[in-house]
């Protein structure tokens, strides 16, 4: 039914783009992309999420869901036939919960601005310094948690999917922890 | 079982503790409030909540959930006898995750910037009016989702217990659907 069609509003670069994606696909759902010029915002932007009008913004059914987090949580719970993202304990289930935020809050925000400077510029040093920082606040966070992360590592590498990319890599690949998300 | 007992660690002030507090009170759940001092941290802070180092924190059953929003999906799961915070419905719920996120990101942090300048000053003035219209965009979003807010009028009101109680209550309360909150 066209009713019941699933499109997503993204930008290419964006990693929380990136995460909805993965949440579609994880769960074998048909989709359709539309891309935005985040200069010139469709008409369907604007009305899918008047609140941030930022993607991405999920819709399905006559419906629309804004942000990657909660386009996540939607996309587990309406397609629940699928291994589900979200552990069963309440404890376990709250910290994803908490990561995911951390990963917005401290590596995805962080990441979108040091991309923006070059390597080998000052300004570039200090984002790196405390993305990887913050990579291994999220890995030592992952330890203690029994449950799987909602993202993998594809997902966290597409945040470095720049002309930086190198040396960001580097410094996380020298965690050997990384590896295994 | 004193493993099993809970502790929040707050501060009177915060509108995020009283949101953790009104969620252990819907629920019926026996809990010891421990006020932190903020200028001197205690311990139990820093280690429950090794990553921000903020209040609140629920203690309960030797594990320490951060962040309001997390304690409130926490309590609702680990105590799921009395009625839900959240609906059932996969969008309503996802949509309830995102007001609250809202909540956060647009009335709690304006609210307490705001807090900060006195009533006349003329730096107050914007931090008011911009805190009136993501009001009303609030309420727009309880309007069109069939879902109850997991936070009430009281919870509300504590956004604003400062000097300026008065006028931006005022403003508030021209709404009449903010009555029904």
């Amino acid at each position: 039914m066209e009713t019941d069609s699933v499109k997503l509003l993204i930008v290419r670069a964006s990693p929380y783009a990136m995460r909805a994606i993965l949440a579609l696909e994880a769960k074998g759902v048909k989709y359709e992309l539309i891309e935005e010029n985040l200069s010139a915002k469709s008409q369907l932007l604007l009305e899918s999420n008047p609140v941030y009008k930022k993607i991405p913004v999920l819709l399905h059914g006559g419906k629309a869901i804004p942000e990657s987090l909660f386009i996540v949580l939607y996309v587990d719970e309406a397609w629940p036939e699928r291994a589900a993202f979200f552990p069963k304990d309440p404890y376990a289930r709250a910290m994803t919960h908490f990561w995911g935020d951390f990963i917005d809050k401290k590596i995805f925000q962080l990441a979108v601005s040091t991309m923006k400077t070059k390597k080998g510029d000052p300004k570039n040093e200090p984002g790196v310094s405390e993305l990887y920082e913050n990579f291994l606040t999220l890995e030592s966070g992952f330890t203690q948690l029994d449950a799987k992360p909602f993202f993998n590592r594809w997902q966290l590498g597409c945040v470095f999917k720049n002309e930086e990319e190198v040396e960001i890599r580097y410094r996380i690949d020298r965690r050997p922890a990384a590896g295994g998300w």
